[in-house]
Parts: C-alpha cells; sequence; structure tokens
C-alpha cells in the first residue's frame, strides 16, 4: 500500500519546528511527489495563539500572533505548482485539550472557514477540509463538533471533501510529554467498534473519510482493529484511510523516524484490511531527504525500495 | 533587536556535547561573526568534577578531572583572532543545586578567579566576568554571593564587567530531565518585581548587568514581566540585556532549535521593552550552520533573513 | 585503551533506528576497521516478535514478524569482506524484563542456537556468541541460564568463544524510558563483590569474557569497580573487557553521543586495571562518521585523535 498523502505539522503540538522557509518546503514538495504523494493536509491552521496565515479574526478574538509568512498561501501556490491537493485544517483553540469541551472550536472555527474559503478559495489546489480535532474515543459533543462543522465546511466549498484523523485508545496513547511508552487500561476491541459505531453514525453525512492514526496500538493487534474500522466505515459509506505514522513511538526519544519494518507491517495491514488511501504523519520529518533528522532519508530509500516491490 | 552575544555551552548541564575541535570552534567563531555576534561567554568554567581549562587548584581541592584541552586559552585566542569579547564563568560546584547554599561557590572561585586572571588576564579579549550561579527568587544568600564575586572579578581585572543571568521563576521553569514541560505554580509579576528589588539593590554595585533568560514564561507574558526588568535595572543603573534562549521549551524533546517565529516575539518584546543588549543561549548548538542539530542552520537562515529587514 | 569491538544495535530496545541498507552498513564496516575495530556483536537476533533473520523457528512458535532483510547472514557476509570476527546475540522473547525469569530465553535460545549454527555455522567470519541477557545483581536462575546456554553454544560450535555484557547496578542504572538520570539505592562495592563472586563461580565454565557496561557508575567510582571486576575475572580465568558506552547517560535527551572526555575517562580506568579488551555499545549511532547524530562523526574524529597519542 503505497503513502499518497501527508500531513504538514506547521504548527506543531509536539515536534521540533525545522526553520524551513519557502525553498525548502518547494523541494521537499518535489520529494513528495517523487514517491507517489499528491495530498497535503496543513495539519490546523493554528494552535492557540500561532497561526499559519494573518487571519484578522484570530488575531482580533483570540489574540493570535502575527505569523511571519502565509504559510497557507504559501502551501497552496506550491500545490499548485506540483500538482498536489491541499487540505486545510480547522483552528485548534487549545480548549479542547483543556476543557473536554469542543464548543469554543465550533464557535472560533465557524468564523475562520469563512475567512479561510473567502482568501484562498478561489485556488484550484484547495481540495479538501481537515477537521482537526483529534479524539479517541466517543467523547460528549465531539461527534456533534464533527458534524456541525464538517456540514460549514462542505456548504461553503461545494462540497469539498473532509476528514477527521482519530487515534485509537490502545496501549501506547500515552502523552508525548510523559516519559512512559504504554499504560495498562487500553481499550478493548469491542469498545472500540461500538463506541465508533455512535460517532460514524453521526458525523457520516459531513465526513467523507476516517484516518485513523495507527500508532498507538500493537503491530499484532492492527489487523483486528483495521478489520473493524473497514467494517464500520463500509456501513456508514465513509472512506477508511489509514495515517500511518513514520515517527517511532517505542523509543525513549520522542519522536524519531520509525524503523522501516514497523512502517511497512502497518501499510501492509491497511492495504490487507483493504483501505482506501494512506496518509502519513509526516511526510518532512520522518520521511524526507533533507529533514534535520538523518535516518528520515534513509527511511525515504528503503520505502522507495520497497515500493518498488510492490505490483 | 539583534543578538550580538552567546554563551558558549563548555561545560553543559544538559545539553549533549558535539565533541568539537578547534578547528571547529574556529569556523563556528566566523559564522557568529557572519550575522554580528562580538561577545562570547564561557557559561562556566567547570561544573562538579569536569573543568575546562588545567587549573591546578580546582584539581587539587575539588579533585576535578584532567581537561583534554585548555578550552579557556582556546575560546581567548579565537576571540583574538575574530575580534570578540570573551566572558569568564565561574565554576560551578554542583553544591549550590544540591543544597541551596552558595558558599562553597563563593570558596572555590575565590581561588578560581586568582588563577584566571593571572594565566590569562593578558589576553586582550578577555573582556568580562561570568557570574555563573543560577537562581531565579530571592533566595538566602544569593544576593551576598553575587556581590563578592562581583566585587572580587572587578577588583582583580582592573573593573571589567560583570553580569548574570536569571531565570524567572514562570510556568515553563521545570528540571530538564523532567518529562513535564510547564507546572501550575509560577512567580506572579508582583512576587518577581519584589523579590528582584531587594536583589538588585544588593548587587548593582558589584554586577554591571542582568540577562534575564527569556524562556520560563509564556510569549504572552513576555512584555509585562520585560518591563519590570527594565524598570528594576534602570532604577539600580544596571544594564538591561535579554537571554533569548535559541532552544525550544514546548517539545518533548529536550532540547532542540526553537521554532524561528518564538524567537522573533521574544527578540520583539526586549526591543519593546528597551533592553540594552541580546545575547543567545546558545549558538553553537541552536543557531549554527554546522550544528549537529540541522534545524539550527535553517535558525540561522531565518534569523539572517530577519535582521536584514531591521531598520 | 583502544575499542577493538563494537555492538551492532538491531534489534534494539532504546535507540531509534537508522534505516540503513546494505550499501551504508559495508561503508560502516569500513570506517569501523579504519580505527582498529576488529569484532561485531549482534546484540540480540530477535526481541519480542521482532527479529533478524528469517527463523523459521521463531516465527512459529514466538509468532515472530517476517523480517525484511536476513541481517545475520548480512552481517556474516561483511564480517568477512573486511575481515572482523562475528558474534551473534541470543534471542530475548522479552519474557526475562517482564518477569524476571529466564527459563523462556533458555527454552527459546535451545532451537535458535540450533538453528543458526546450521544456518550460518560454516561462515569464516562466525566468531561467537553474545549472551544477551542483561542482568545487574544475582538473579535467581540467571547464573544458571548464562551457564546453560553457554555451554550449549559451545559445544555445538567447537568451543567458541562466549561472553557477557552486565550492567553494574549504580546510581545511572535508570530506566531509558524514565526521565530520570539518577537514583539513590545504588548497590555497594562490597555487594557488587560478593554477588559477581557467586555468579562467576557457577558460569566461568561456560562464558569467557565478561564486558560489564562502564555507564551505570559515576567517573570517580570507576577505578574501584573496575579493579573489583578485574580481580574477580581473574580470579575465575574469565577474561575481563570493557563495554565502553559511547552514549551519554548524564542529559536529558535519551540518548545522544559521548562528550569524547567522559569515554577517554572510562578507557583509562580499562587500561589502568589491566582490562583485556574494549567493545562499545555502539559505534554506529555513537561513533560513525556517518551517523544520523552528527556528534557522532566529530566523536569518531576526536577518538581517532587520541589513539595516536597511545604508545
Amino acid at each position: 500500500m503505497k503513502i499518497t498523502g501527508t500531513f504538514i505539522d506547521e504548527i506543531s503540538h509536539d515536534i521540533p519546528h525545522q526553520n524551513w522557509g519557502r525553498a525548502e518546503w518547494d523541494r521537499d514538495f518535489e520529494h513528495m511527489k517523487a514517491i507517489g504523494i499528491d495530498t497535503v493536509i496543513m495539519i490546523r491552521s493554528g494552535y492557540r495563539r500561532f497561526i499559519t496565515y494573518p487571519s484578522a479574526w484570530l488575531q482580533h478574538n483570540m489574540r493570535c500572533y502575527a505569523p511571519p509568512v502565509d504559510l497557507v498561501e504559501m502551501f497552496l501556490q506550491l500545490s499548485e505548482k506540483h500538482g498536489m491537493t491541499f487540505y486545510f485544517g480547522l483552528y485548534d483553540s487549545g480548549s479542547y485539550w483543556d476543557t473536554g469541551n469542543m464548543q469554543h472550536e465550533i464557535d472560533a472555527n465557524r468564523y475562520v472557514i469563512d475567512e479561510v474559503w473567502q482568501r484562498y478559495g478561489h485556488y484550484k489546489s484547495f481540495g479538501g477540509w481537515y477537521l482537526s480535532m483529534e479524539i479517541s474515543r466517543k467523547t460528549k459533543g465531539a461527534a456533534r463538533a464533527f458534524r456541525i462543522l464538517g456540514e460549514q465546511c462542505k456548504g461553503i466549498s461545494n462540497n469539498l471533501p473532509t476528514f477527521i484523523s482519530p487515534w485509537i485508545d490502545g496501549k501506547k496513547a500515552v502523552m508525548a510529554a510523559s516519559s512512559a511508552l504504554t499504560r495498562e487500561d487500553a481499550v478493548s476491541l469491542r469498545e472500540h467498534e461500538q463506541e465508533w459505531d455512535e460517532i460514524f453514525h453521526e458525523i457520516h453525512t459531513a465526513v467523507d473519510a476516517v484516518a485513523f492514526q495507527d500508532g498507538h496500538i500493537d503491530y499484532n493487534e492492527l489487523e483486528d482493529f483495521f478489520s473493524v474500522n473497514k467494517m464500520l466505515a463500509d456501513k456508514y459509506a465513509m472512506q477508511c484511510w489509514t495515517n500511518a505514522e513514520s515517527f517511532d513511538r517505542d523509543m525513549p526519544i520522542k519522536f524519531l523516524p520509525i524503523k522501516f519494518e514497523k512502517l511497512r507491517l502497518k501499510l501492509e495491514a491497511a492495504r490487507k484490511a483493504g483501505y482506501d488511501k494512506a496518509i502519513t504523519f509526516e511526510f518532512s520529518h520522518f520521511m524526507s531527504p533533507q529533514s534535520a533528522y538523518l535516518q528520515a532519508g534513509h527511511l525515504y530509500n528503503r520505502y522507495k525500495e520497497y515500493t518498488l516491490t510492490l505490483k
């Protein structure tokens, strides 16, 4: 299964910044293209006070800092240049992480979506929306928030596709800033199925694809969880993508590029489960030949060799 | 606001060593010079048993290890070659960190200062002293220690300048070896002002400049704390510098180069507060084109582009 | 004291993978050779479900994943090409780490040893066995397990040498995934001597060399512990090696290359104690000019300069 999409982690929660300018990004899109990536997803347009484009609304209402460059414009232009589809990730106020309440995200993004579509909707490369709130379980109000935001995105943009990328509440679902690697009280397969059945039931009319993060369960659990995910997606006529994490969750340094063998196991599991598309979090730190983590360039080479063996 | 000084983190508490030889350091001074750095500060001449120059006194009395090279001599010579001013950082016995008592630092440095001035005082590049003990709040005996050590440094060296670089006891003031990124019980602005008023009152005759570390508070708190710092420095006729940290405190990997946008916010805040000088901790790991962290080279480029936009 | 051997950390517990292919490994063996390394030790042939060679037995009985390449074959061939001796590290089921019981390791390796010798025993470079179970203290059943496995290895291979690499239960013996750097309840020198006397007594007929890891005690404790180790090894006619760790245990990032001065202190201590051989954990991440950690290449240069000063 080939990776055809990648997140762009600007702005990041937990991955140190590479301080690239336009030249480096231009070159990175080329590297992506060369291994078959046709979709880039800007993971969020802002996080708390840091934002990716000079949003008047966010600066005024959320007291966000004026950004040094307009990343949204740059990514849209580079996408156009390299023939790629750009997904816009919604604003994350941080409030949901702090309080568990998504009302702030709904309120803020109501304006962000309008503003962004008005500023950037004319770009041919503007191809979809990423509902950037990450959840792992049935959370009060989360499904409703996805539905409302998804409807608004689709409504304004002549039905451009939307997707979410939740995580599975598995044994490796620990905070990045915790030193632990695993925990005891992971979700069971049955609970996972029940809770996501309810969530999909509510969101499927407004969310076109779900791309579960693949790194929170053990490699031998991939098959079971992926089958359930695919079955549920089929039931609600949603696309089933995998978010193949290209960083390693099993190491004390949080985070460096993943061992290729592990990435391969995860991609193979997605292929066997009949998934529709593979995206990754994320190319530029963990798979790019120009990453500050030199292991990433070697992963790029191993991955390329692997894709040559695929039919 | 341009960065015109940098610490040299030999010997380090918490930043892994780059294992550079003289050739790499020579080249790094060139890189520094190219962006306007005219001051290098060796952060400490020793930490516990590791030392930067073959001090007979420290080897005999503190049982320090014989160092493989004389870094003090090397840095003084390179400073001379590149036309830079070298500040010598005092010895840190580790005792203050363990016990909160600075008497050991006073006792040991009484000899270190004499020895160092005798060995290296003739270098034209020997331009000042850094009182390397780091404090964040009014600590019993700390102000007195700064005053005594500052007086001794100035007394022996015909009044060469001295400075300190304390940290603000803010929300990000957590131990480097802790996995946490923030804490709850941060100092208030008013407490900060009161405590540092008392400290400055005691030290201002022996300490010429104070360079608060700028990374322990949130970006939106910079303005308030910087105003207080400047006001206090003015009150006691001290110079107000900023120690602009070029590493990122918000990430699980402790520590990699900072996102340029954050560095810019901090430098802008120092400029607005009317600070006298900006130094950084530190160039060679976090901003140098030859750093082992390749993000640093990109930060160097982004910073250079930024300085071109200034006046 | 020169380093003449290195572990190869495939498969790793805690060091992120570099994703090298055969070309990179070939080059790395050259780099090793250039500084006098003549021995490579594959640290373990498998860990839990990840394995280094396509073992029918492990895939069937331990449900291990099919490996993407046969690393054992590759390392044996590269050893042959570069004139090096290859040590094979036994399989680690993970069960000992979880339960403290070594019976699983004995049971699994009974088959692994047979299988491996049959597949690879004909390689001229196959020069020894590494009993990969790591212990630090007298642990119920551990010495017996070493004896049984050592006897089996030697029995099948016409008495090829075996060795172990335990750690000293010192102040830096903390879990890699813990954020702490040190702990309080370290072993005393006397306890260390008593416990290892008993262990050596049981294993010395089946284990030819012991290579204590040198990183869990403080630098000023090296002399005392190394003397005891050498004395015990002499008493039982075993070889006394040092496993000179080339990564830094004193830093919050776990782990990056060590400061050369520290490595030198440890090698000097081993020389003074009359040790027989120095190996390192490990060259490819922490000392190699092509390591993803660029500090490693500088360590390589500093180490090379140092070896030129040795007689």
